[in-house]
């Protein structure tokens, strides 16, 4: 089991730079996650080669055109091919609204049904709850209701030592209690079997932290510490924080002060200012403070499989 | 004088091969107009150098969104790039409702005044005039309400004939006179130069029509009759005729036929269905109607100048 992320667009308000407004594809146990979708996204899904029919969730920070105004595009677009799988979407008080006006001035009723949480601002939620992972909404700083997304793995079972089974005698049943880390025993209540002697470790429980457009958030330091990798704003270089705080925005340097206190895995910086032609400035001071930063360059792919 | 068209995007509902949603440049007496603006229609624009302050009209014919998806990302960049002037933008009934429930929601307020005039669906009535020209609507027959444009230059004034001037004596009020048609009198009402032989014919009044997606429409035959150029969908070849009925739109042969009998200077046909990767057969079976038909391919420039 591994976690993928693919970078589809990474600037800022404005085009610049051939650089195309947020959006990012997430893949954890096998479902893909459409994180933001700012105008154009369903063509660059085309160039990178993502198929529209794998998106079954969708997720949207806030309401600002650069993280949005691709979203009506693409579901229409699902439409017309024909999708008929639920899709789910997360998003902020409003964003249904926009979606069923411009449905109904087209006169369309889609032909597949969209599940819709509308996530409470200010508020860190569970707003998807699998079997195997959760999302939760870290709430952003921004100049409109805003906010994040946790992707964590729940605990993992732990796994039968394939080593050990010829020396012992194990029931189905059994098998399940080791997995769940209890010891086998006995009928009389002694121990036949220790846990710890037929089993290893559960694979590692991947997490990863969206951090959408905001002002330093140290309040959610504890919330996704040691997460593998964080995604984090860094519209500006540090010598135009006054001009990011102003705006609501974080710095580079701001960005990996915040990963290193995190222990994060990995950094992944975005949303960069149009002022940027070069993306030095940014990617320079960041790893100053913390050496495991990366830039969301679109169609890079950051992997993370604990190997 | 000239008029210039500048094909944007021209493939119908779905992005395919290469082809973007509908979108053109028109430029008529210095000024351009944006003719539908669907998704990426800005980056279309920087593709072709287009400079967005260039635009101070917009005309959306429906509210399909291969037709106007695009437009509300547009404005946000306007706003962006601190735009001032004001912007006429002509379209259906809704499209302000979307506008300003989209902007309301990222609170933003725009730098801009947008003048916005609401068509009439089903009646053809003028929604621009200026001292030189006039937009007129032309009513679609579509699934929902729809127009097309007629942008028609008004009659010129005719033109002073310098080879004939050290011939005569005219003061500044007699230049005024006949460029309006009017002969020179003398003083006892009798004629002391005849118009004709001091003036030029004006030069010519252009037109161009813009039929968004429709069903054939014989009834505006008159209305269009002459213009130098046409540009009318052909989402489909002939062979399907069915299917462009009951899809309220029309074939490449239908759309020849009728610039044919309208007696147009040119005819272009785009909205293409996604199943023409190549589009020999719209163009094949057009010109065997009407020679003198064009495709609306992408950054293609059409011009006419009268020469």
């Amino acid at each position: 089991m591994s976690l993928e992320l693919l970078i589809l667009g990474s600037n800022s308000a404005a085009f610049a730079h051939r650089r195309h407004h947020t959006a990012q594809l997430f893949k954890l146990q096998d479902q893909h996650f459409l994180i933001d979708c700012g105008e154009g996204t369903q063509l660059l899904m085309k160039r990178h080669k993502v198929r529209l029919s794998r998106i079954d969730h969708i997720f949207i920070s806030h309401l600002h055109g650069d993280h949005y105004f691709g979203l009506i595009g693409l579901l229409s677009t699902m439409h017309l091919f024909g999708r008929k799988k639920e899709l789910i979407l997360v998003g902020p008080p409003g964003l249904s609204e926009i979606i069923q006006l411009q449905l109904r001035h087209s006169e369309t009723s889609l032909n597949f049904q969209i599940r819709f949480t509308e996530f409470t601002p200010n508020e860190s939620e569970v707003v998807y709850d699998h079997p195997k992972y959760t999302v939760t909404t870290l709430p952003m700083d921004h100049r409109v209701p805003c906010s994040g997304y946790l992707f964590r793995e729940k605990p993992k079972k732990r796994r039968i030592n394939r080593n050990k089974l010829p020396e012992v005698e194990l029931s189905h049943l059994d098998i399940a209690r080791l997995k769940d880390g209890e010891d086998i025993l006995n009928k009389d209540g002694s121990v036949k079997y220790e846990n710890r002697l037929l089993t290893k470790d559960p694979n590692p429980s991947f997490s990863y932290a969206f951090f959408s457009d905001t002002r330093l958030r140290p309040q959610l330091l504890e919330t996704i510490k040691g997460v593998d990798l964080l995604y984090h704003e860094a519209t500006f270089a540090n010598d135009m924080k006054d001009r990011a705080e102003q705006t609501y925005h974080t710095t580079a340097e701001q960005a990996a002060q915040f990963a290193k206190d995190a222990g994060v895995g990995k950094l992944i910086l975005g949303h960069f200012s149009a002022r940027y032609k070069e993306l030095d400035p940014i990617i320079d001071e960041a790893r100053a403070v913390f050496e495991h930063t990366e830039l969301a360059i679109e169609g890079t792919k950051f992997v993370v499989d604990g190997k």
